[in-house]
């Protein structure tokens, strides 16, 4: 049986490569897009989500409303306009679906899933942790129902891209993500530490744009507006970070990165607030409830990631 | 050919049984003890040295004083009696040596055996970086000659034990740690990550108290201190940490941990002062420079520990 996934997305460019990466994969059944705020306000994830699944032909797959805010706050109102473009997918215009989101709320969905497919499903969260736990929070039990929960965010082994200690997504929503981190959930943290290294440049984006489809155009003058904003930000990268990609490409074949066993904190305190680092209370205890990328297969990736948003475009 | 090693020791109660560890291996060489301070202050800690490798039966070992002050500062008034006890070794009471510390300076006698024996000598600081920054200030060619540096000190995956983000060792020279780790020079990090888990309970200093020689008494009293300390400072671990006794044994076999190449720094501005981690701007390049260790076989460990510390007392 096809391995289960949701997707949940604050669909700036790089979600947008996410979905079109397990659109564009064959051996894996995507049940539906759970939305987000973070690189773009909930409203906009959810246009940019269904404007991106009718472009690549996949009006079918539904797209549900989740939490438009942090857990701790009353609203959202800082997308991140300099990497993601105002409208999140770099300021390409493409058309509105003529679908609306769902009117099942994202966390019953989630849970919903959970408790149909169990094991079967995997979870993939590339925005803040908000929408899974209060998930949690409702349904207790789904910690130890779901198959695994396979996150972009954070960094244990190198600096962040906010400030030297935290990374954008788990900055959103610190508390949520260390809630979700000490629930017990079986998790996979796909941090800066790997997604730095699988780097996308201009000669990448020329292979879409030489295919000539509305979607490889699309994707080709996306993605160049985020090659230039990292060109901007991070120069000393040389390209932009696949970082939602990466996560979507484990969830559906976990060989692509070396994990290290962990018990993991989010520091929600102090100085420090919103880094992501192991739990020195739990270092002793034998049963890890998570993994940590710490190694990833750039060449293997970066082939599979052209392939497969290559035939999502098709 | 044995195994050519020189412990740099700020002697308190772990760094006495690196020393009393390196003692029992027949199967290196242990140059000399180059003095630091940290744990104590340098003339407590070359007294510490000598009248220990006195009291195991190995006065023949020489003592060279090292630099008494962190790097960007003119004194070191803070030695962690708390947790080693005023006089470094746990408050219990010992003979002085009839020996003095050697004329040459520590810094001479590191770059003299890097000098003399090149990839065969593994150079062990289980206290602030200070001397070794020094000699490859004032020997720069040191980084490609030497065998390996392993290191007792930071933490990459876990908290500090000075606060959330400051190991001890790296916090009390923060720029020559950072200096030393940008140097080039092949590094082996053995941090609280592995340290923390190399527990020691009073089940196994009543083996070295059974044994009942001077020196098994002196580490069964030194160390039931330290417990004590560890009891009161970090009761979540029940046991006290084998900082340096690991370093000096990875020194001596590889194989008790596993590693991560790595580039890595120090920071050494902004709130996180003191904190080692990947270096972001080296992330990507090839030639990783260091090695961190993030797994550590435990029960092997600790069965060599025993057997080697109680082969020094014997």
């Amino acid at each position: 049986m096809a391995k289960k996934i949701i997707l949940d997305l604050d669909t700036g460019v790089d979600d947008t490569l996410a979905l079109s990466y397990t659109l564009g994969s064959p051996d894996i059944d995507l049940l539906g897009i759970s939305g987000t705020y973070g690189n773009v306000v909930l409203k906009q994830g959810l246009r940019n989500s269904l404007a991106v699944l009718s472009l690549l032909g996949h009006p079918e797959i539904p797209v549900y409303p989740g939490i438009d805010h942090p857990s701790d706050k009353d609203e959202f109102l800082t997308p991140s306009a300099d990497i993601h473009g105002k409208n999140g997918i770099g300021e390409v215009v493409i058309p509105d679906s003529n679908k609306e989101p769902e009117t099942t709320s994202a966390v019953d969905f989630i849970i919903d899933s959970i408790k149909t497919y169990g094991k079967d499903l995997v979870y993939v969260p590339t925005g803040p942790l908000t929408n899974l736990d209060a998930a949690i929070k409702r349904a207790p039990e789904i910690v130890d129902q779901i198959g695994q929960v396979v996150l972009m965010g954070g960094a244990l082994t190198v600096c962040g891209n906010v400030n030297p200690w935290e990374e954008a997504n788990i900055s959103q929503d610190p508390e949520a993500a260390n809630r979700v981190f000490r629930s017990g959930i079986p998790a996979k943290m796909i941090g800066l530490d790997v997604t730095l290294q699988t780097l996308l440049t201009k000669k990448e984006t020329q292979q879409w744009r030489n295919m000539d489809t509305p979607g490889s155009r699309f994707l080709a003058d996306m993605t160049d507006f985020y090659i230039g904003a990292y060109a901007k930000f991070h120069p000393h990268l040389h390209g932009c970070g696949l970082h939602d990609p990466l996560a979507a490409a484990v969830a559906i074949d976990p060989t692509f990165v070396k994990t290290l066993p962990m018990n993991m904190q989010v520091d929600v305190d102090g100085p420090t607030r919103g880094r992501t680092i192991g739990d020195n209370t739990r270092l002793n205890d034998p049963q890890k409830t998570m993994e940590v990328a710490v190694q990833v297969d750039v060449p293997r990736f970066l082939k599979e990631f052209m392939s497969r948003t290559s035939a999502a475009c098709r």
